[in-house]
């Protein structure tokens, strides 16, 4: 049996600050959720590790009925998957990390609580995973933020689950021509294609996610929680029912010498672009 | 065995005056089929069972062709379900009106003849579900009136039936906002997101339909049925062999405390909101 | 065993000219196909034939990367499926035509090169399916051409991996009204249905279709061809696990004499339009 990196919390170094802050309003029954691991809340299996347990926390709260994941860092959401997490890692490592990505995925887009990404920065790949699991999208109007799964453009392809997640966000045809060509999407553009749902200034996307979330709490609980799993569970269902193969096929992709260099390539241009 | 209401007419109430009047042009093949069960044309058990009883005469009727399904009610096209039928009954009675909704779904959305609803005023839940049956929805652009799945907002939930009709007319992505808030959408509105097709004057609404179907039927019928066959036949063989079970499980869901407790307010607001 | 036509080239009529001619840029890595059949590039037995013989040896050549596809006779892309290969010939004879239209959209629609169509006329049915196959269609914008699956305007129906394609395309709604009356779309409209993805005037389709490909290209072959091959593979395994039924269903259908009947009026008709 493998045991899952999630239920072993004190694995984490304890050493750093936490890379999750939770703000939650007992009188609302609305958790905030920023994500503050500098510099530009990378997925790492820590960070992913931290947030399942976040999640999970308030899941069991009754009195938790709605959650906003929004960004302390500026300028980005979230820019995805920490690629040193699989970079010039060993094969445990690596389905450790991937594990931890499915967890998330399957703990968000699974919630029983209203779920609103405030999207105030750029949100590629894994960053837009996270934001399209939310019920709801509102997203900064600056536009030098962009949004998108851009797999394909780092030489890796997103896995069948982010497809699945992003035609049941923007269709198929959309979906096909945003996978293949790795498209990141500027805010105005994302309304048009339905990959988010609203813009706001920078200054008011939490305020206007406090007031969709009131909106969505209206209605209640039991009516709504069972509608969104029936919409959602068969695309919930065929990732939980190969889970194991999903992980084998994802070491086995990543490991390979090819894909490897084209990270290590990767890496190396954004290292330039920073200096 | 489970006697199916449908196959008892004799069981209706000859007292009342009949719910629904059919007018058949054999000139042009169309038949208009006007609801005029006051106030509001509700679902209920008898309405259903004669509806569904001319519609199979029709279908049986080799010269009708073509279906146009309006309200003969000022204001509203049907206010859905009749909740008196699922407040305060016996599961047995629950079911066998369950049967008959069922049974209204399935010659509808599986109709050879080409259907088209003249929606002459508000459409919500069950009425909404009969206009999106139809092969062509044409709404009066009266911005009093409203269309939509609204279920969750009386603490209940559509069926998976309802969801997969929705998703087969405006989408996933639309279909999960309008579906977990019960949205009931302005004709504008549900134009914009396709819930609709047309809008024209309310006086206009059936002449509309009229032209629409002899669009509609100068397609050789032979080919039309069979394509419309072939596009709807997924979702109808869905609720085909899984109808017993749906009747249980809406049959052990409606007959909760807790759900009866809803209705029962529901139907208290609607009784003040009259007075 | 049934020998496909395709793998017997020596078939062909070697007095006739190339009903294809392909460009190959070995520079660019992309090769332009024109179809130079006259008066209509009808896709026959022959011209599916050369067609698939002419896509293979380029998907083989790993230097070829991207295709376009275009005609080289005025007005018209493809008129559609040969109706001279359904009407008054022998169940072997359509059996073996019938194939080699599957083959062509088998090795279309799973093409690992990055396809555009560059549609520059009017582009019924079958021509309307080959377009669908692309990863990208650019139309020529003159409101006299026209694309769309008319199959019911002539009696016959689209089989169901036509529909698929289309619902890839279009969504379901909109497969569901166009595919019941048989619409031929205007390129205003079918860009704005999302038939084709863009407009250009005439003279500039294919130059408009380079710079397409180029930015398609930019993409790492491995990682795009992956995606596309994920988007794709449910709706290709549907038609490779039904071949031979789909085959013989179409065989059944198309002998029959009702259906023989209408394919030798609209013959009749098109004669007479022409004369």
């Amino acid at each position: 049996m493998c045991v899952s990196p999630l239920l072993v919390p004190q694995q984490r170094n304890y050493s750093t600050p936490p890379k999750i802050r939770v703000e939650f309003d007992q009188s609302t029954g609305v958790a905030v959720m920023h994500m503050q691991s500098p510099p530009v809340n990378s997925l790492s299996l820590d960070f992913l590790t931290e947030l399942c347990i976040s999640v999970e926390k308030l899941e069991m709260d009754k009195s938790c009925r709605g959650l906003i994941i929004t960004s302390a860092q500026p300028k980005v959401f979230s820019a995805g998957l920490d690629i040193t997490e699989m970079y010039g890692k060993s094969p445990e490592h690596c389905g450790a990390f991937w594990r931890s990505v499915q967890e998330m995925w399957l703990k968000l887009y699974g919630s029983n609580m209203v779920t609103v990404a405030a999207i105030n920065g750029s949100s590629p790949a894994g960053g837009c995973l996270m934001a399209m699991t939310c019920d709801y999208r509102i997203m900064a109007d600056n536009p030098r933020y962009n949004i998108g799964l851009n797999e394909t453009q780092l030489g890796i392809v997103a896995p069948f689950w982010f497809m699945d997640t992003m035609k049941n966000t923007v269709g198929q045809r959309t979906t096909e021509i945003a996978l293949q060509l790795g498209l990141l999407y500027k805010p105005a553009d994302a309304l048009k294609i339905g990959l988010v749902d609203q813009l706001e200034p920078e200054d008011q996307v939490i305020a206007a996610a406090t007031q969709t979330i009131s909106r969505w709490l209206a209605i209640p609980d039991h009516a709504r929680q069972i509608t969104k799993s029936m919409m959602r569970k068969k695309t919930i269902d065929k990732l939980t029912s190969n889970r194991e193969s999903d992980i084998q096929y994802f070491v086995n992709f990543i490991t390979k010498d090819s894909i490897q260099k084209s990270l290590g390539g990767y890496m190396e241009m954004l290292k330039k672009r920073r200096a």
